[in-house]
């Protein structure tokens, strides 16, 4: 099968690029970029060089849909919205890594965004892409929205305690911490190492585009489920996320039990790993791979409970979900292409 | 003056020195060590070459008494609940910066710490040194237990919400971040650089010795404050502290009241500096110097408080607040020693 | 095919089990490590959980050599010298990631390394695996001897002006720059985060002991080299070494002459990759790939020559090319389990 | 005495203003930005909050020649030869931080720097003020050039063995590795925290336009002199600059007699420290002070002398030796304002 990537020179692109680069189903990537159409992929990322080194194409939607069964979006917001639909309408699948299917109602994007957002007829057909909670619709999906990197962290984590309905419905508040590549390639002086680098800043506070992704999710499995208090930190790192998240429990529980209930939770999602009590992960712990490591803790002092979720989000944040769920989409091994340890140290 | 460094070659030692090597009103700096005595200073830290290069003592009680007429100790837990008594017996004053002496009951102590504790004719008559909230008290203090890091990132974050009684007083959640150089100069798995660098863990959680401190001084201010959930995380840095402080809002709020209110609380204290409505801080602003800068935010949607308060957790969590503490007890100028900018970027 | 890999719980390796795990020829993994057996890897290594979570087995050279057709050491110095031998014996092959077999002359060892030589009769039959370089003997190889990490990337820098005679014999200065999983998982002040980070240290001025490693192989190649001056560094990262290389044109050239004599020289060599004239490579260019990227310069207005060669420490540097030797070995392809793309950023 | 600083909002102008803030002979620090004037210096610096708060000023020079004694120039190339001349001709003494007014020859500048030079009659009149070489020009001087970063390290590193004539005036090979904030506040792809992070990388290869400036100066010291390499890269940190300096003996030496060399050369120098033989310098050992720390080495087997300088790149590499210049010039005592130990880790 050929694919297209559109957004290659990005971070993401660049991650759909090593894994697709060596799936079993995958016969060729081609590439696209709208801003830097004409040049060789190494002249933007010279780690590809002789590996990989396609010249960067103009984004022609016949021409794709003509080479390609299934089309990557690795673009900032805006573009997908506009782009997708003439590749669904002609039957090419589409999975999109921006957020510009994710949210249901338009008018909510349009609040968080603060831009224009997608026709309703598509947002109504995207199937949103966590793969460990929704994979009969996935199996159906023709146009796939990929996850944001703080809603896969946060959701895995919360998945168990709001299903089973152990917390109280106003007690959730996450605050996540990632590394700078989330922000991606464009420079900026938020970005500027000498301003990063042995740092630690807060940055959108309860204002995150990401909250309504959260609360669409949580809700769906909860309708009682009320606003989430969510923030976000820059590390001085590369990769990595971790979703620290606080919940009350409803009645006194222990960690064994809760232990329990999340390795049976995810005892069939071959990229979940849950920790045994006492003990929880760190970012480096997936580096580079599709991975989200999960601890858990309570505190009989408070009756709280404290979730840790890690991923990397470049992998299961970004790229590795989406391969992830182009596996399921098409019906293949979930793994497929995405058999990479972690890499340590 | 003269005075003592008891435990010379850790970092809290080397930044007393730094600060008081320029106190206007310090002579001479003598300095001891039960580690390393007889070598000089520079062995142990090349930076002090050709600056300060005293040869480290043994600690001797009876010189030391007859020498100085204040005694730092940056000593690990255990060093100065047995040593400190009998400088206090001879009239010499102590600033201690370990945690020997920070908790009034010896039981609480030996429950967090895992170690014995001092005896509590001592206990009691030591003085807490958040300078900003205790200045009465430490003016007159022999024995000065100097607040630890995380402490002191989070209760002045909290003081203002906790003396006006307006957040609910179950619903403290402190997320804290730190750089590496918190956990001391020796060198360990959980230091090494290779396990930290690019990684965020979160460790001790609902276990760190920090945890009763802050509750003790919380119930001073409050005494319905209930026990708070408190988590610590290691950043690939090696300075600085950010408390993350969530609370719920009794009544609704605005930030703009919630700013008033702190620059109120605060007006007085030197090194607190209040940001304005949106704006938060960084722990690079403070970076090398003594101040805690705090911001605040106020969610509607969730009637939940966001407090930001960051430190360098060896200056204001450390010897910056020692040498506040002790500017306080000797009727100086606060500020005396340590006006120094935050060192940027 | 069976393996055994002696001392999985260092860096090396964990790098080791990443790649071969994967490799298409290797059915199973036994790990061994005389310091921690009996636990599970996972208790060291949490990134493997669930993934390869073998118990760690005494080392008994019986059982691995009924057990196992190749033996990868990935020890400290003075293991192998005095476990490979009985291995060799057995008919079982030996591929040695330690220092121990790599200087033909066990008295040059003892200087270097201040410790006893392994025995000269498997000294001599061991085979250097610089691969690109050595192939027909790595082909018959039962004792390889996987080069250093510094070596690797000075060698491959060097080959083409010394093989050419392109430079004065007495002209080679290398500047290595290292990233600090170079110095293993051990933990010591040296990398303790807080003394490494925001830092760069030289260590080993003109006796690092890869020094007689490059200079051996240097003279195999043209006896009139002359020592070199060998300076490392160690830089506030985990993973990559560069090579700065600077040696003196016995007559004058140009950069684009250089260029093709590289691409020339390693036209055949899937791991290297040369840079177009006035590009060079980065270390994060390479990282977790067994890629060594070079860039060459010339300066006219000096008569010296530049080279500038990267390296992933832990991958080509060590166990990347311990698997591409392993390949070589036994006649598979090279690139076997091996066909990664650096992973970026 | 009043000063001014134009280009207050780049690093080396925070940095001026750090230091001259608490300086004994500076009343008042006037604030000019051409590129954000009008707004308080916190709005782009929040480390500066309360302490230091002006409002930045647009640069006239009637008014600061009115307000001001002596003018320093924190700015980008371009500016300060096109401004200076105005206060000169005022009697107003300018310290210029940028690399305007350090070549001599205009056309050297030129083809270096790529832009117009200054005029001949202001380089001529420039004293070039690497203090510890050139005091009684510079306390003459009206237009104070102060060295680059990369020179300061570079020169004070090599000045004794040039001076006594000790090595072979075609052997001088420089390899340096900076900090990130040597690039300034302007975000772009290479200051960009995902690709420095965790990455070393080689720039400007012998094309930097230091490499005029250190050779002018050395050629003052020993005409014979020859063109030199020099190297730069870029170093995963913020601060400080090591030049690690390869040169062959003119005939055998030992390493203590090139420490008695330089502790001798620099006994009336203190802000230069010399390490005992065997000893060397890293960069965190200097962080914030206006050290220049020097190792040196001598391998018989070479016969090639290392010498190793460790700076703060925007300390004695930029605002430090401004001020150490400035009291020069004013025949004040050489540490005013910067009696800053290191500040470490």
């Amino acid at each position: 099968m050929n694919i297209a990537i559109i957004g290659a020179t990005g971070y993401s692109g660049a991650e759909l690029l090593r894994f697709l680069r060596n799936h079993p189903h995958v016969r060729r990537c081609y590439l696209y970029s709208s801003s830097q159409e004409g040049i060789h992929l190494s002249e933007s990322f010279a780690h590809v060089g002789e590996i990989e080194d396609a010249v960067l194409q103009k984004i022609d939607v016949e021409q794709i849909a003509n080479e390609c069964e299934v089309v990557f979006f690795a673009t900032p917001p805006g573009v997908s919205s506009t782009l997708a639909p003439a590749f669904i309408d002609q039957g090419v699948k589409v999975i999109d890594l921006s957020g510009d299917f994710r949210l249901k109602d338009g008018a909510v994007y349009e609040t968080w965004y603060k831009r224009q957002a997608a026709s309703d007829h598509y947002l109504q057909q995207a199937v949103y892409g966590l793969t460990e909670w929704n994979k009969p619709n996935i199996q159906e999906a023709r146009l796939l929205s990929n996850p944001g990197c703080y809603p896969t962290a946060t959701l895995l984590g919360l998945a168990p305690l709001v299903k089973e309905q152990l917390i109280e419905e106003n007690s959730i508040i996450v605050d996540a911490k990632s590394g700078v590549s989330g922000a991606g390639r464009k420079a900026s002086l938020n970005t500027h190492f000498s301003e990063v680098n042995e740092n630690v800043k807060i940055y959108k506070v309860n204002s995150h585009q990401h909250i309504p992704e959260i609360e669409q999710m949580l809700q769906t499995w909860n309708e009682r489920i009320q606003p989430i208090t969510f923030s976000t930190h820059l590390i001085p790192m590369t990769r990595g996320i971790m979703a620290t998240i606080y919940a009350k429990a409803k009645q006194p529980l222990s960690v064994d039990m809760l232990v329990d209930l999340y390795k049976t939770s995810y005892k069939d999602s071959i990229f979940v790993r849950i920790r045994k009590p006492g003990q929880f992960p760190s970012t480096k712990e997936v580096y580079g791979s599709n991975y989200c490591d999960i601890g858990v803790a309570y505190d009989e002092r408070t009756g709280r409970i404290t979730v840790v979720s890690v991923i990397d989000n470049l992998v299961k944040g970004a790229a590795g979900q989406a391969i992830q769920n182009f596996n399921v989409m098409m019906g293949w091994n979930e793994e497929s292409g995405l058999t990479y340890m972690p890499i340590y140290p």
